[in-house]
């Protein structure tokens, strides 16, 4: 195995020594990109995207040709799996994912399987590893998953939902047919990561966009336990190298210390969340990723500049921290934007190095 | 001045011992009760409902004909105070408030005025003053408005949003603009509680719906500082009778001790929140309003019983806990729910209490 040649990423989350704050971004693949949209034109529809390898590969490494970004993350869903499972995934223009079948009780628990990541979701593995060869260790590439709870919201609401009332239900009247929901997501998301891991992903995040949509009582008992039991089951080091495990519940803010003690190596953090705070109550535990506000992306090059530094500013000195926004970056942001950040964030981030 | 009725709404916003715990219900008057959507179909379009004193006294009154309720809350909308300052409310079926004017920038904002309640929202305070008649001091009225940060997201967004684009970067990149518009809002919603308050509000609270869209120093700057304004300008005590105020922040839960220290006399909590570690942080300071998700109304009176007896646990012993829903009430509940609820609130909480 050769060397990586950026390794920030990598040792920030390992709360190791870097020279300047690592930077990536959600969705850095992404519509904001023309070159994206010419890629997704090409493949017809957004499912056909995700799994052609080859187009997979190249809009993952689309953002690194304009920024100097420090990491590459794969091209995929979150909902691969709930497809593989026989849901039927597929995407309306302007209403985002739906499922042709929905899970509404415990039959249709039941009925469901354990998707084989390199069998049902080859196509993932196969575009880990083309992405792999092509970034020549340039820098790391990060795998990733939806939580089981976020998962299950799609495939019981069949799409996405404001108000979560059909799996709520399921939580405050059949709780155990969301735990059995629940435990097989939870094998199946930690077997499709261990998979990525095995065919090249050097650090993975688990995204649970919507645990912040439950009282604490059921984010612990839902979310949290299945995450726990997904970080306690992952291939955590591989040839002598580290693999470290990002968890990312947005809305999360009042749970950080629990998401601390889950034994991940870093906790993303939305933009609510200060990050001068988040890091005396967690920070000598986990690395912290994130979290400006998506919305200065929509400004300009000088506010962007003053937010990037209020955020290195609020993380201070020291290692364990890699910079992201708090969310998404949208499709409505000018990539001479992101450019300004990512120039912004290696330039001021390096007097908190020294 | 008669005495209440029944004044332990008041009494437990205050902490002051009471027989057991009080609830309201956000949207206690709404699209759920059949009456109500009668009404609403006589007046032809919501803001002649709103506008209408004797229309918005009706169904303000309905919800408490039917449940044991501890308060009436004022009907009305939010949005009356930027549609008095011109800017031309009105209402698309299914996709929420708009406005025919929008405020894009420094010009803007000069031109809007601060509206006279009684002379540009007199329909309101005639409607709190034909409630107060008709009410006959059984339970107490609760005047409300939108506060300034919140009221500011939809005369700059033009309605409802998702992520602020508009509103925030006018944060970013031109503060002073957004200081100003705040300004005059925290100065017309002042004014508008005080002649609430005057004419027979008995208590008031402040609906922050967006506080929880923005990072901890905007919110902080933009949206706490407006409403610490409120709180210190607002009559507080009437005919020897304390008016005690609710702050309510949706998404909040990251800056409780900050709203506390307001001095405002209670908090209102969405369901993200637990209510014992609210009670520890803050329950000194203040009195607690709700939180219980409102997703369970949605399921049966078993589940609701046991979710209600939840909360009113993590409250435990003592004064200082008003029962609500973490936020509003949905048009799909079922009215037999929320007897239910009621119901289970008065009698479960009476061991709390002795």
């Amino acid at each position: 195995m050769a060397k990586l040649k950026n390794d920030r990423l990598i040792r920030a989350l390992l709360r190791q020594p870097v020279d300047k704050t690592p930077i990536w971004i959600m969705r850095q693949a992404g519509r904001y990109l023309p070159e994206y949209r010419e890629v997704r034109a090409q493949a017809g529809d957004f499912m056909t995207l995700c799994s052609t390898p080859e187009l997979a590969c190249e809009v993952t490494l689309q953002p690194l040709r304009r920024f100097d970004l420090d990491a590459a993350i794969l091209f995929s869903d979150i909902l691969t799996i709930p497809d593989a499972m026989g849901l039927g995934l597929y995407f309306v223009e302007g209403e985002g994912p739906k499922f042709r079948e929905v899970i509404s009780n415990r039959r249709d628990v039941t009925k469901i399987g354990v998707p084989d990541p390199e069998q049902d979701l080859g196509y993932v593995m196969d575009a880990v590893r083309l992405i792999r060869a092509e970034l020549d260790d340039k820098v790391p590439l990060i795998g990733f998953c939806g939580s089981p709870w976020t998962l299950a919201t799609y495939m019981v609401e069949g799409g996405s939902s404001r108000d979560f009332y059909k799996i709520k239900s399921m939580l405050f009247a059949d709780g155990d047919s969301a735990h059995q929901l629940l435990t097989k997501l939870t094998e199946s998301v930690t077997a499709y990561l261990n998979a990525q891991i095995e065919a090249g992903a050097q650090a993975v995040m688990v995204f649970d966009s919507w645990g912040g949509a439950l009282t604490t009582r059921h984010y612990r008992e839902f979310s949290l336990a299945y995450m726990q039991q997904i970080v306690d089951q992952l291939i955590r080091e591989k040839h002598g190298r580290k693999i470290p495990v990002i968890l990312f519940t947005k809305g999360g803010g009042l749970w950080l210390p629990e998401m601390a003690a889950s034994g991940c190596d870093a906790v993303g953090l939305d933009w609510s969340v200060n990050l001068a705070q988040a890091k005396a109550q967690i920070g000598d535990k986990v690395a912290l990723q994130g979290n400006m506000d998506p919305a200065v992306m929509a400004t300009t090059p000088q506010a962007i500049q003053q937010e990037a530094e209020n955020v290195l500013a609020d993380f201070g000195n020291g290692s364990g921290h890699v910079f992201n926004l708090g969310h998404g970056i949208t499709p409505n942001i000018d990539p001479d934007n992101v450019a300004a950040l990512v120039d912004a964030v290696h330039e001021r981030s390096v007097q908190y190095h020294q």
